[in-house]
């Protein structure tokens, strides 16, 4: 990564982290345990991926409003997604990027409310926050909730748990990543797009750039996970390791999997050189999510 | 209940079903099994109070557009509330309105999902189909996410959780049904007021139609479980029975619960006479849900 995409990184993560602090309601309001779980789950860190797509995609074209509630309001709704997951009755897990899980540092019932909390909270912040310009709340709210809805993100999750550990084909992988993953990072890049006021022939470059980004993202933390626990294992890449896991290195092969990011790669860059506008650092982020097995 | 009320009441009710019906996506719809469940628990029934507040608040004065997407909008609000509610880290209730509850019929996950999907829903629904009249979309939406947020529905749920088989003071039932039952009850009649191009003095006046309704609400249902529950169990009324049960009665005893009841009825009805407009649907409505005691 260069120096300069590095500082940019940093500096946008920073304003993305201070506005979590600042819009999210303190952690000693009425009930407490709520709130604080809520911020717990919301200050564990990450890579704030979909709050940077939001601020990238706003500054394309100039725009005169903030997108930094956006920003924190899709950052809401992807961390409730992690939150549900984490849960007993989805993957059971006891940890989260190296703390806790939100229901093994508080409890089952308290995870549950502040995941309801937080996805309730994404919508509360783009009605409150974007009250005075309700062309612009709207349309934000309409891409956020058809982005995370039955069809689209918890479809992709339901179809993912419904297929855990049995051996699926090359379509219902494409279904669970195109709307597990790839619908909320459209969202983030149509969403911060709204900001320009943009042409629907502009909002379809956006869903092509989306779509093509989401697809990359999936397959390289495919290759990923299959390069990094055949380390772990001692076994070779790419081979019976997931056999019985839905992964684009199970269905495809090692090879396979990297021609296909490659593919998706290409096709997001071009989609971003036909949005035109200042399109630079959106080029750059797509470079660096593919960058990450090249 | 006067014949006309009962007529009128069925009618919108069987307005609501086909609405719901209507307006959500079809069981076939990927992953079916995620939509079945949604259908299931949407489709249980119920008085549907609601939406039937929301119509009934959008009849006050002449409106152009059809609250009944909004009407369908709160009910999957107040549906994903009960799947939620019923899972196994909260209530564990195995049965809701008479049938098994949706994690029952289905499984944890799917019920999991379906409550996060129709939570999600009821946003979709806002955005979608009032698209063309943004400003009235905004403000349905704002009204809908501050009530069921973590403040309010989510908080008045997490209180009531903390205090399970604790007793508690007359400020904690307060605040916990006030926001666990009231705040959605507030909100089913604003946002019915929002299609009627409300001045702020008369969403006042309905916010404080709704407190008092949802107070109302409350108190008699308290009555209903004490006086039930002492007819089955032989015992005298408002008596140990819920000496460790948050409930009015218990604080108040039967009594008390009665005044205060009466009290909030007298205060939605003289608030829902400042209205104006065609108001006698309205007060009917609230002596209804206090005329359950009565």
């Amino acid at each position: 990564m260069n120096h300069s995409l590095k500082e940019k990184l940093s500096q946008y993560q920073q304003q993305v982290e201070e506005a979590i602090d600042a819009l999210l309601p303190v952690a000693a309001t009425r009930p407490s345990k709520l709130h604080e779980a809520m911020r717990y789950s919301m200050e564990a860190g990450g890579k704030r991926i979909r709050p940077i797509l939001v601020i990238a995609a706003s500054k394309l074209f100039p725009s005169k409003s903030d997108p930094l509630a956006a920003a924190v309001a899709i950052e809401c709704l992807h961390t409730y997604t992690l939150i549900h997951d984490d849960l007993p009755s989805i993957d059971d897990s006891d940890l989260r990027r190296g703390r806790p899980s939100c229901h093994r540092q508080f409890d089952e019932a308290t995870a549950l409310l502040a995941g309801d909390a937080l996805l309730t909270y994404a919508f509360q912040l783009l009605a409150n926050q974007y009250r005075e310009q309700p062309a612009l709340a709207a349309a934000l709210i309409a891409d956020l909730a058809n982005a995370s809805g039955s069809e689209r993100l918890i479809g992709g999750q339901m179809e993912d748990v419904d297929n855990e550990g049995k051996p699926i084909d090359a379509e219902t992988l494409r279904f669970i990543h195109e709307n597990k993953t790839g619908a909320l990072l459209t969202a983030a890049l149509t969403m911060g797009l709204h900001f320009c006021n943009p042409s629907p022939e502009l909002i379809q470059h956006m869903q092509s750039v989306g779509y093509h980004m989401g697809m990359t993202f999936q397959i390289v933390d495919d290759i990923l996970d299959a390069t990094s626990s055949a380390e772990v294992m001692g076994k070779p890449v790419g081979n019976d390791s997931a056999a019985d896991k839905s992964t684009y290195v199970a269905l495809h092969g090692i090879e396979g999997a990297y021609a296909e990011a490659n593919r998706h790669t290409a096709a997001a860059i071009a989609a971003a050189e036909a949005l035109g506008g200042d399109n630079a650092f959106l080029i750059e982020l797509i470079q660096m999510l593919s960058s990450r097995i090249n």
